[in-house]
């Protein structure tokens, strides 16, 4: 069998993490090769405006704008696709695979929405499909999953999977705030885009779920049904309540598999103090995943960024590298994809959180607590602070075991009521299977 | 290129691990054909005692007493180790290795003591060694240092890897009691061997972080020179202290990579609260490692267990199985080992906690600071207790950055001046790279 001592790869895209890839094959190279037995060569690299002023060199002979370029060169083994967005990555990768390349993606609304169709034609072809940074930069949660928990049958995942959103939390309740204070702060920090919607409202976190449910359950990526709130409806005040009464509230991706049907939401979350992910702060990532052998796990690292993300794209690369010098007859099969059945949030069983906002005098409480007991709703605790009477104040009131069925047909009464002043704040809490 | 679709496996030893092995390829053995694309088949297992009660069922004609039976069989590809202990475990996976086995085992204190030999001989033979189960039971630490961060240059380990010890020391901080009354209970409640030194003597940790040490640097595991002390000597009053200045003790397994010289040590550690790994409670173990590339990442899970540490060895097996299956023409190289130079204790520079037990009169912490000044050790903060005159009163004292070498010679004056009543109690405090 013949070897390949020189593995060769082409670059498309050279922004963040592209220029992270650069300097990490750059910085370590040596390294990779003694650890892989493999040399890895950037033999393309293909960007939209070749006179773009970047922190690194690279050879103008090796820069293009066809991607047309990387797919036609021979010496190009691994396809590594880092432009990002649906189109046109997704058929750029679709080319490479046809031609018998391997691929590396960290694009995760990519997989979340092609993924099935990505996973098939290279299973078809023969191909490696390398996919680590997708989710959750850094941390190699993918190969835990597909690898580390070969034998396990996993049955819950918790994540914090969007720094973005978690460090507006984390400041929120370490330095005080409301939610768009905080996301000004962190947008002139940096640490959120300037239209900060798909971290804030979940659909990031959701692309990111879906990925690990097709993980974890060997399913395709479920693209519709999931249940997504994000965080811009969290107040200081919500925040506060949550440590009074034994909590913190994170932005979590949740999903459960049930015989039949698997549920699968993000949004604002109690967590309690205790659990691993309440500690959990500013820009980090972390998953939680419970598997029918190992139990509890949680992996915690950097979720973004230049060099953790460049860490698991360059982890991919130098994997495929190793198989293709060591003549590999196949690659990693992908488990049999199967179409999830996705439980309707309507179906939700849990205890919530529900911060009223009321008039403060007699009876409104009893109104409430009425409507409550009508849906079947049934109390745990309840928190009123006294103000001047005639003012707005909060009732806090935390639930045992409710149907979010009947918690949206509760709240919808609710908050008509004439002493009901704002929309309730629902916030559901979890209590990691127990 | 043939494609085997079997692939035999020897299982040598039916204790915890491999009943949990045993059940969980029967258990999940679908699953695992699935995932993998191959099937796993148990041809041979030798036992000790083979009328043992066993709560598996073990078909007769797979039960040996004799370990050549499992490196005699041709239909064995992989023969995994479960008996542990050094030898005669060390003897037999050479003469597997010798006959173009493939091996995989839970043994951390063989990896530890014959690493290098074992590694050496499986590289030569050109056959695959997988011991994901030596550390850190389910969780798949090996994993990920060896494949996950590969372009890493790992800087900094930090490891909660006995779980005997975390439960001594959580149940210590939740419940109160000192070390003697928990480890009692400990022990009657199953948690703690009745012979529990090599787990609270940090001996069990200690051969782990040599392994742990192994593979981030690409050393042989360092068998000498490493600074092992356990939690025997931690008192309550340690406990409540480090809480009120903001830690909490947990035994850590700790090494850094400095120029030269490799960091090595286990000791009873503060931790700041606010660490991720004072929030690994109970058996749970955790380890934390900074890489250059992927910055900190800390993995959680059980770190023992039937189930947990089958879940690692099956990982390896499938590993192993899919790349005999696929016909790799080589395993994975494992990374050129060089001898590692072990740093001195002595030559330790950290914040240190000392509690000394003084009587409680005048001038005797001026004594005390006056050694301390002496050795060029600075205080930062001094707490002490107002009690009876005349009575053995503790005066604790956090020091900023001081030197073992320092410190050891500070305290042996210190414990001899007649108003120091028992031996100072001396914590290591860990500020994690900062």
């Amino acid at each position: 069998m013949t070897t390949k001592k020189t593995i060769g790869i082409g670059l498309l895209g050279l922004g963040t993490v592209g220029t992270g890839v650069w300097k990490l094959l750059e910085q370590n190279g040596d390294l990779l090769k003694e650890r892989a037995g493999v040399s890895l060569e950037i033999k393309r690299v293909c960007v939209r405006d070749p006179k773009k002023k970047r922190e690194i060199q690279v050879p103008e002979n090796l820069i293009s704008i066809n991607p047309d370029d990387i797919l036609n060169d021979p010496g190009v083994d691994i396809v590594v696709e880092l432009m990002g967005g649906i189109e046109p990555a997704g058929k750029i990768l679709i080319e490479a695979i046809r031609r018998g390349k391997h691929v590396v993606t960290a694009n995760k609304a990519l997989i979340a929405d092609r993924g099935e169709k990505l996973f098939k034609a290279a299973r078809e072809k023969g191909v490696s499909f390398g996919f680590e940074a997708s989710v959750a930069g850094g941390i190699p949660i993918i190969k835990a999953i597909r690898e580390g928990f070969i034998a396990n049958r996993i049955q819950e995942i918790y994540g914090i999977i969007n720094g973005t959103a978690n460090f507006i939390l984390t400041e929120m309740a370490d330095r005080g705030g409301d939610f768009s204070t905080v996301l000004k702060q962190a947008q002139k920090e940096g640490f959120a885009e300037q239209d900060p919607s798909f971290d804030v409202k979940g659909i990031d976190a959701s692309q990111k779920l879906s990925i690990l449910i097709s993980l974890c359950y060997g399913v395709t990526p479920p693209r519709e049904g999931m249940y997504v709130e994000g965080i811009d409806r969290v107040t200081g005040l919500d925040i506060e309540f949550a440590r009074k009464l034994g909590y913190v509230i994170k932005l979590l991706a949740i999903s459960k598999d049930h015989a039949g049907a698997v549920e699968a939401r993000v949004h604002p979350t109690m967590v309690p103090l205790h659990h691993p992910l309440a500690d959990v702060k500013g820009v980090f990532n972390a998953i939680y995943l419970k598997g029918d052998a190992v139990g509890e796990t949680m992996f915690f690292g950097r979720g973004a960024g230049m060099m953790p993300t460049a860490s698991a794209v360059v982890s991919d690369i130098a994997q495929i590298a190793q198989e293709v010098s060591r003549g590999y007859a196949a690659p990693a099969v992908l488990p049999v994809m199967k179409t999830p059945t996705i439980q309707p949030i309507e179906e939700l069983v849990t205890p919530y959180y529900f911060r009223f906002s009321v008039v403060d005098r007699p009876g409104v409480l009893a109104q409430i607590a009425k409507h409550l007991g009508d849906h079947d709703i049934s109390i745990a605790n309840v928190y009123q602070q006294e103000r001047d009477a005639g003012a707005k104040v909060p009732i806090v009131v935390m639930t045992h075991d409710a149907h979010e069925r009947n918690v949206r047909q509760s709240v919808e009464k609710i908050d008509k009521l004439e002493s009901v002043l704002d929309r309730t704040m629902v916030i559901r809490v979890e209590r990691f299977g127990k």
